[in-house]
């Protein structure tokens, strides 16, 4: 049986999306994307231009499950606080659709895509590219949302 | 003519909301009530449940605007990061109906209830009494969502 996973990478400014699909060994690349909220909107309007993209796509592609990083706070915890609004505005869209959302901390994600916890970025794109050789991300946040459905496919796996 | 105004206090264990009607020098309680979302819950669940809680209320009241508390970063940033991910999923089913969302940091909130910006709990709840004697809220939360609701409808009388 195929199951269809939606990875997100949430941002203000940026939100990138993928959908994957996955059965048994093998991957398939659907689609992917970025939200572009922008910038000069109140930070309500962002906010629902994110929350209507990801319904759209949740509407469009009907995925089984989403998968999205664990915001954890940095240096910043400013940005980290309207990180975590544009978080929010994702997971909201999926979790009203019933889409069971799985939440991984950064390095359980580059652990499931390359097998170590502190992969750098070019080895988690080596993965992508090897495991997904369809998909031709134009911008980063469309590869992190890429490489964030996929670890969620391997998770499962291993 | 009169405004409605839709005050929120968000968290993720408790959102207070109230609804407020202005015209003039006039207020008048509408309603008011808690939003609880089970602990239990995964987050995105309970992100879920703010989202249509806040959704049903704009649709059961038409509120014309909405009202609520800018969040800072305080002494415990994981926190704060959490509370923004609830406040996201008010304000996100507020903006995605089209009512504008207006954003007050918690000392001009103050200000506009009772002329002073570092007024006490007691100060504020004695100038709600005093504004809308109808109100009779049952828990902090819903009290304070009356206070936002109410600073609202005083800010564009100043």
């Amino acid at each position: 049986m195929t199951k269809r996973v939606l990875g997100i990478d949430p941002g203000l400014l940026h939100t990138g999306w993928a959908i994957v699909d996955t059965a048994g060994q093998t991957r398939k690349y659907v689609a992917s994307g970025v939200i572009l909220p922008p910038a000069k909107l109140p930070l309500s309007e962002r906010l629902a231009i994110i929350f209507r993209g990801v319904n759209e796509l949740c509407e469009t592609f009907s995925p089984n499950e989403c998968s999205i990083e664990i915001t954890f706070v940095n240096k910043n915890p400013q940005t980290t606080l309207l990180l975590g609004h544009a978080r929010a505005a994702a997971i909201v869209a999926v979790a009203n659709k019933n889409i069971p959302v799985f939440e991984y901390e950064p390095n359980k994600i580059k652990k499931a895509l390359t097998g170590a916890g502190h992969a750098d970025k070019s080895a988690i794109d080596k993965m992508v590219k090897i495991l997904l050789p369809a998909a031709r991300p134009k911008t980063a946040d469309e590869a992190d949302a890429i490489a964030i459905a996929l670890a969620h496919t391997n998770m499962f796996r291993i």
